[in-house]
């Protein structure tokens, strides 16, 4: 038996399929020495990518913000990321889109003159925290040393790799015990962190942060499954000291969907345990993945 | 006649030296993903380093603050350098190292455990501003829809290609006639450019931003050479104002060296013509390329 070339995941480079090990990219293109680049993930279930249009239409949007052109088109990225999918034969991926600003050419340094670049890749499914993890809830820290890139220098709507600060806090969670790490911005309140929203519940009411932070699709998602269950769901300021005052709190990503937290700077949220309207959500969260509204099967 | 393979420019990647055109880095390096990597640049004039060792400190320097710890050794990273240049047969080049994060193994997002990479490269020298261009002075435009990324959020002193605001100031610069552009901070000084630092001349005394930059070797070669020169010459805060209303302006840059300024947002800096201390110190800027204290000869 032929082990598919593809099982660790498929890759679209320069317009051909590659064995995800074998994908790479210029290291000319300012994607790279510039980090001028935007991207999106897009997670696939049970065959079925979940809210693939939200995650192009945000796509889109990212790369009309830095101003790019590329000469694909929409139906050609969708073929893309489908096909990184079949290919692997993956049931369960995360797959990536990615738009760099493309190769200098002549020493050319205007970047309106640059030919941008689309790459792809689909991958098995990438957990923020696992399953195991999710039932026990992890634990959160909120940034002491490092605040959030303000809107004003980069604003973190356009999806980037920018994640200097990001992995700061990473080293400085795992500093002080915590599983994962939540940055401020400058006046103290919460913004995002590696990967994630956050939300914070208190007397059955949910919050997350209105601004300084990426529009999560699976935030997006979040709102729309409360607002169907009649809980009340607001985007807007979130401080510290009400993220630490809040009954429930629960990170949201692609990258593992609804994710409980169960201590903040090692204080106890609620009673400790994982809260019931959070399980409530992350439970609708999987259900909805066979959603006909979300879904787009993909034909293996 | 063979054509040198490596003469427009020759990279180092996995220990191997490879023609620039075919130098990439692997599509999963966090160093792309996340941009997790620091970088450093130093300048060969004339067939000789400038400054080596201080670009290889600060280079050491960036990477232990990202807790990076390669495994090649100083001594490794200064002959691949020499290596490239030699291959590529560049008497005047720009010289490229390069340190990543590296790959996950096996999945794993904890930055503490991957092995990190380093890349290199020389490829024909980079002029931000070219020689005619240095004659005439350059038009400089301070942002006012961005701000450079605070140091709280991610240190400059840590040369990275954490680029998203340098490069929408770019076009905020083209938008407004400008030729480059500098960042100020979230109170309006003046911090540094898309591959410069900045100096401000008033009453024959220099003056530079003091933080929120990072700290240049080109930017440190004027303040010694200004010493030599009996001139007054200080890191302190710069204001947008006082910028405004230096008699003389330049950037500095291992891109290029010294940099008249001729115009700030459109108004004439001085008489209009680059400076007479800016000229004098570009002067010895290049001189300085053949002197020993600060060059390291190629044996090509």
């Amino acid at each position: 038996m032929t082990r598919n070339q593809f099982s660790d995941g498929c890759a679209f480079v320069n317009g051909d399929y590659v064995p995800i090990a074998a994908a790479a990219i210029p290291i000319l293109d300012m994607g790279f020495l510039r980090s001028d680049v935007t991207y999106d993930v897009v997670g696939v279930w049970n065959g079925q990518f979940f809210r693939l249009e939200d995650h192009l239409n945000r796509f889109e949007k990212s790369w009309n913000r830095l101003h790019m052109s590329p000469d694909i088109s929409r139906e050609g990225i969708r073929n893309a990321l489908i096909e990184c999918v079949r290919r692997a034969g993956l049931q369960h991926a995360s797959v990536n889109m990615i738009m760099t600003r493309g190769i200098s050419e002549k020493g050319n340094r205007d970047p309106r003159l640059f030919k941008n670049r689309f790459y792809a890749f689909a991958i098995p499914y990438v957990w923020l925290a696992g399953v195991d993890q999710q039932a026990q809830g992890v634990h959160l820290v909120i940034a002491r040393q490092t605040i959030r890139t303000p809107t004003r220098a980069f604003d973190p709507a356009v999806k980037n790799f920018q994640w200097g600060d990001l992995t700061q806090g990473i080293y400085e969670a795992y500093e002080r015990d915590g599983y994962t790490v939540v940055l401020p911005d400058a006046d103290g309140n919460i913004t995002e962190g590696p990967g994630f929203n956050v939300f914070a519940i208190k007397d059955q009411a949910l919050r997350t942060p209105a601004s300084g932070v990426l529009q999560g699709i699976t935030r997006q998602t979040v709102l729309d499954l409360a607002d169907e269950q009649g809980l009340s769901a607001n985007a807007s300021l979130l401080s510290a000291d009400e993220l630490r005052a809040a009954d429930e709190i629960f990170l949201s990503s692609t990258a593992g969907g609804v994710i409980p937290v169960t201590t903040v700077d090692g204080q106890p949220v609620g009673n400790g345990n994982p809260g019931v309207i959070t399980e409530k959500l992350r439970k609708r969260y999987w259900e909805a993945h066979d959603e006909e509204r979300w879904t787009t099967s993909i034909d293996y």
